[in-house]
């Protein structure tokens, strides 16, 4: 069985093709960067095929830009509303937005991946709803690669899980492990855990908890949990090819790594969803063109790779045992009296 | 009466004399590079004199190095315990550690200030143990000057706080006006809350708590709550001088941006402790010779200007409304019910 045979849903685009979803509404400066980026991803890519997810006159505006021939790869599904990030994320469920719109066109099988710069509480929570979890898992993570000297770290939660319990931590561990080994070629990718010392013991009640869980923990893959590692070793690299944290100090760890290299190079490509049934990256809100385009082209390759059914298999049946073993408390693991 | 007329303790010193007490052995390149510190130190600064608090053997090598008529400015208080980073930060209370008699120094009025570079968990234990914590203030915060383009940020806490709760961090806002008003000149300073996004609401519990109670806090100095700001506000500047956050959070963002400039220039001079009854400055764990001697500077400069007791002076009674107030719980805070 080849990786892509794994697709759950429609039928087999033909080999390299990758048909993208693209959220026309989605990001702080939509939809102008958004059609920038469409269109710099096409051109960059003789095989990937857009379906533009938005208002009619945005899609004819990104259409009326290609040549003739460039205009057969790029459909349209007409949709008005957006999810602004100051709405409830779970907004999409209730109504037609062009997030919710473009994980259903993975869902039905007219694109293959999707990707949206829109807030992204609201793709998660859309993709989550749409395409489903993978069993036995608790919260998505969207995860990060971030550049360094010893090649890309993948850097995870960096966003959905804000207020982060001990199971998410470690069925993201899992998941990153899955990943890294697929889309980075790691083999046996070493896992941190980060916090603010390396030594045991080192980190608040959720950090002291995970560690102990992560030390029991089998990763697929042939990954391995190395311990605690800090702030530097992200940047940096060295240490470990996942680093795992929750969404909230990941998210703050990524936009200051952003912030403090914004003058020397530009790497953002916005972030893999991993523990749905689908592909789909998210990039950051203040995304421009290039980034889109780099999103695009994130969500392409992870397409022809078969990642995300890849991840899937190899982590099934952890999530699921970790998910069923969930009884242990932060509590039980750190050794606190009640 | 003059800003140095506040000190509690021991005799003025000639105006421009800064007597430093210098863990010799904290870090974790200690003793070779505060060593090293301690000489570029000296070098530097005339009117600097330096208590040296560790080995005989180690002092020695100092004072070996010195030219002799420099050598008159550096005394030794020989102690040759330390504690280590995986030592309970609790084992100074215990035991005789460099860094407690480094804080004995300075409370016994034998030292000006003190710089350490080990634990730093140590550090604030055995200064908030033997200096005393300002009335009503709940833990201590290590602030960080970060460089920008707009000027310093200072981002606190970066390493105390680990579990940190609604007090300490609004505490820590009144702190933060304080010291940016007095050691970095700064008028009417602006309060930011690093969270997840910029929108109101954004955050875990924490920070959705915190930002409600930050709403109704006076600050001093004439310092005001500008709301949440993201991750790359820290490096790049622009809406806030003070940036507060939990020393996890800190901690982790403080390293990752350490790690991303390492190659681009080093900004690293130690954090100011702020909440205790004395003059305390901490360096990185990693910190080489030249960020030592940069440690010993901040707190001459500190102790020079005042900033410490000044710093008492505005935010005292603002701490002790805070802490007799401390009846506000986070879930009352953000409505949550029981």
């Amino acid at each position: 069985m080849t990786r892509s045979d794994r697709s759950p849903h429609g039928g087999q685009p033909p080999s390299g093709t990758a048909r993208i979803a693209v959220d026309l509404l989605g990001g702080d400066s939509a939809p102008a960067v958004v059609v920038d980026g469409a269109l710099r991803a096409c051109s960059a890519d003789p095989d990937l095929h857009l379906l533009l997810v938005g208002p009619r006159e945005t899609a004819d505006e990104v259409l009326g830009a290609l040549a003739v021939h460039d205009r057969e790869r790029v459909g349209v599904s007409v949709v008005d509303r957006t999810v602004g990030m100051g709405d409830s994320p779970l907004r999409h469920v209730r109504r037609e937005s062009t997030v919710r719109a473009a994980a259903e066109a993975v869902y039905g099988g007219r694109a293959d991946a999707m990707v949206s710069a829109g807030s992204s509480g609201a793709a998660v929570a859309a993709s989550a709803h749409v395409l489903g979890r993978l069993p036995g898992v608790r919260r998505p993570g969207l995860a990060a690669h971030v550049p360094t000297a010893h090649g890309p770290v993948l850097l995870l939660d960096v966003g959905v899980t804000i207020d982060g319990t001990m199971l998410e931590l470690v069925q993201h561990a899992v998941l990153g492990a899955a990943y890294a080994a697929t889309a980075l070629g790691v083999a046996e990718p070493r896992v941190g855990l980060l916090s603010i010392g390396s030594e045991p013991g080192k980190g608040d009640r959720l950090r002291r908890a995970v560690a102990v869980a992560l030390h029991d923990t089998v990763l697929p893959a042939g990954g391995r949990y190395i311990g605690l590692v800090e702030g530097h070793d992200v940047p940096l690299g060295g240490p470990a090819d996942v680093i795992v944290t929750d969404g909230f100090t990941g998210n703050i760890l990524l936009k200051g790594l952003e912030g403090a290299t914004a003058r020397q190079r530009k790497a953002e490509q916005g972030a893999a969803l991993l523990g749905v049934s689908g592909t789909v990256v998210v990039c950051h809100g203040s995304a421009d063109g290039p980034d889109i385009a780099s999103g695009i082209a994130l969500a392409a390759r992870l397409h022809r790779e078969g990642v995300i059914p890849a991840v899937a298999g190899l982590a099934d049946d952890l999530l699921t045992e970790l998910s069923s073993a969930g009884g242990l408390t932060i509590r039980d693991a750190i050794g606190e009296r009640s």
